[in-house]
């Protein structure tokens, strides 16, 4: 058959694909957003079926032979062989897999999702654990059904970051470690940078109001995206006209919900700025963790925790919370938003100590895959670490282990993504700030040139480039952390005035 | 084969419909509540794909042997029996319908939807008219397709209520014709009921309040349920434990919202009240429409606009609306919300001269299936009868042909149902009276015991009986529509202080 034949054939199998797919992600998104819980019991074994619905479009033996045979053929377009061959990589996690037990663990990940956030709500481990020992003991088995090259945990850190290792991310860690752990402890003696007004009551009626205000300063399309709110913030992009982002408010936080819509606002970006010719393919959200991360990550911290960040918006803020602001000013708020401290929640860490919760998680998850964790004493392994890596050690089970989402739905090799994001995310920065004046671009409300940069130099290629080769295109140089090291300490000697 | 054994094939094949029906459902109601209008042309093809698939469930000549074989078993229980009943006889309407020519309709009824939508924020008739021009011409063609002893138009009204045909319908608009346009026109020259302040400014965000106060008084469990919003409020019960209202404000109106949002969990209450035993089977949610109508127009109607389901409520409004309500005492409130006055809006339209809303769209429904409407004048028609028969006429085609989404979906033969609903609930709520007293329970917030009666007498039947046999069940007797008339002469002759 004719490679163009073969391809209509490629493209009509994806579209069905990708309908499950849609309607599975709507489905989602609602369950985590408005759907009542009594009706989460009739919903999940359904949406488990339709998952093995679509894993049996996705693993038919006819559709992998297809794709190995575009894998073979010498007439595809750069994007078209590119778009078989992550694919199939991608393929390799689950077509193996038997369906009756693909089918087992969706529903498990739906269950132990919904239990984790009532735990969390109870702020009671019991109540979780026993879901999250069965959500481990199945990622083990999954392994079972993988033909990788790679091995135990390394085989989620490929899925998540194609060419990661633990050997990698050990070596990337220890610089982390070796060079910020001594500027963390220094710091620690220093003065502390003013907060207390971080802690006042901001209802959360009135933060709505300025996270709409700073989406419509990064000039997120809401006709082609929504905000709304879950127990833990995330992105979910339906397709490239349908990008929606998620927070969570804390009414006596002012600075928790600000980041993290930034944050997602920085997924939601990457997917709605794919190129048109790239938008209905499989590169439309296949980036790696990391180079999603590095996205949403650039945003939240590289962008907007600048001062220019905030000269259009921070007199905005100040009338919506006349009395929470009274005695604040942009300064004032810039160094709380920037000031380093050991604390207890990831999503709200500071840059600096942030990478250090990273650690954790990493140690944690590289310790259950090689069996020297004890999957029965997590909280307390966990508890351990934070007062070894950070000095705190947490009360209450939602400031522990309990805080994230991730592991409820089996997304071990996930968390060291965020740190490596970051790394790139700093990288990008200083390729950027060689074509543009950042600070100039977000004091004249002009965000739309940053957006147009990370557009031509990174989003519009969605998918279609390794995280490595992707760096190389966008800054012109090879991934190299020292950047990101030499930022944060740059950044941190200075607000704290430590001489280097 | 055994029964028990064909009964758990038949369970398994409807498990699996229930997934795509539960998927097609939950992305309905995200799309017409919040989903961003750039993603609508991503997602229409790939929803009208699952409606496919679905279709294919349902018509698999082996599923539709099984429910033919199992209709001949003797030792199906009552409510087996009538399940299979009820299934094949809803099948008749796709069953012979060619697989390509059902997923196109679905496609177009979903882009006309939102065509409609569109058309109606633009006042402008012509934006939406090609769109109802190839519904029209669809719903048309599909009668080829049909098995039916009816025909036409006739078709449509027995699809959504069982035995209804334009005979009998035309014998109930006549009497209602008969017996409450002399009424309507002897009220017209009666002394208005005071009614300016319903149209004072009620913003949104405190009207969301009074909804929420609403459904607590009403027991609507938001935990097996929500609230969200719409251009065209309705109810989405996509399980038991997930039932869904919308609604939409109108700031310069205060009734709009409260009755629309009664209504809607007259619906939703229907459902949620079925019996353990159906909420999982086909009688879940395969009541008529006039049935279904019957409960939303009970609690709309009969319940709320009595003075005694104010006394809990109206003092909490008055808080919410100090400056709005200032001048207004309950009874002017109940006036007010009972007053009947010839207008442009179904929805908003009062009890007594709502029939008229409906038969207009009857007769247009008609002329359309029988050739004698033209279909490319219909704008004018629609505001030629508005003039006939209320004496007011549509200047804006938000107001006229445009102000209700049936037509949009092809939902043809829907109308109807509403105004018999509304003569369903009165025999309904006389039948109520014998056994609790509807007025003290109002009062002493024991809204569940009316609850409580229409779930035993009725709800928890789901869609078991036909609507004559519910009808009987519940009340003892035939259906009747003098109770209906002799309700709405007797209310509005005592409002207008008229004398019989």
């Amino acid at each position: 058959m004719e490679t163009r034949e073969l391809w209509k054939k490629y493209e009509a199998e994806m579209f069905k694909i990708s309908a499950y797919k849609l309607a599975l992600s709507t489905v989602e998104f609602d369950a985590e957003t408005i759907a009542p819980v009594k009706g989460d019991a009739y919903r999940n074994p359904r949406v488990s079926y339709l998952y093995g619905e679509m894993f049996s479009l996705q693993t038919a033996p006819e559709f992998i032979e297809l794709l190995e045979e575009l894998s073979t053929r010498e007439d595809l377009s750069f994007e078209q062989a590119r778009t078989i061959k992550w694919q199939l990589k991608d393929l390799e996690a689950i077509r193996y897999v038997p369906k009756n037990l693909y089918v087992e663990y969706s529903q498990l990940a739906l269950e132990s999702s919904q239990a984790w956030e009532k735990a969390k709500n109870n702020d009671d481990y019991k109540m979780f654990e026993p879901y999250l020992l069965r959500i481990i003991e199945m990622s083990k088995k999954l392994l079972e059904y993988r033909h990788s090259d790679a091995e135990g945990y390394n085989v989620y850190l490929g899925d998540y970051e194609p060419g990661m290792t633990i050997e990698k991310y050990d070596e990337f860690f220890d610089l982390i470690k070796k060079e910020l752990v001594p500027l963390i402890k220094e710091i620690s003696s220093k003065e502390k940078i003013r907060n207390d007004f971080v802690y006042r009551n901001y209802p959360a009626e009135i933060q709505r109001k300025m996270m709409n205000k700073i989406l419509e300063y990064m000039n997120f399309d809401l006709e082609a995206g929504l905000i709304s709110e879950t127990e833990h913030p995330f992105t979910n992009s339906i397709s490239k006209g349908d990008n929606r982002i998620t927070t969570h408010y804390y009414e006596n936080n002012l600075l928790s919900s600000i980041f993290s819509v930034v944050h997602e606002a920085g997924h939601a970006t990457y997917n709605y700025q794919v190129s048109d010719e790239l938008a209905e393919t499989y590169l439309f959200d296949n980036m790696s963790s990391g180079m999603h991360e590095s996205q949403s990550r650039l945003m939240e911290n590289y962008l907007a925790r600048r001062s220019s960040f905030w000269d259009n918006l921070f007199p905005y803020m100040k009338e919506l919370f006349p009395e929470q602001l009274n005695d604040v000013s942009q300064s004032d708020f810039i160094k709380a938003a920037n000031a380093t401290e050991c604390s207890l929640i990831r999503t709200e860490a500071d840059e600096l100590t942030y990478p250090l919760h990273i650690l954790i998680r990493y140690e944690i998850e590289k310790g259950i895959f090689d069996g020297t964790v004890d999957v029965n004493d997590l909280e307390n392994i966990w508890n351990d670490k934070y007062e070894e890596y950070l000095g705190v050690r947490p009360q209450k089970a939602s400031e522990g282990i309990l805080q994230d989402v991730h592991w409820s739905g089996g997304s071990f090799g996930y968390f060291p993504t965020y740190a490596l994001g970051s790394g790139y995310a700093a990288q990008f920065v200083r390729a950027m700030s060689r074509d543009i004046n950042i600070d100039e671009c977000m004091r004249n409300n002009e965000f739309i040139k940053i957006k147009e940069w990370l557009k031509e130099h990174i989003h519009k290629y969605g998918g279609l480039n390794t995280p490595l080769e992707q760096i190389k295109i966008a800054t012109g140089e090879d991934f190299n952390p020292r950047y990101y090291i030499g930022y944060l300490k740059n950044k941190y000697s200075r607000l704290y005035g430590i001489k280097k």
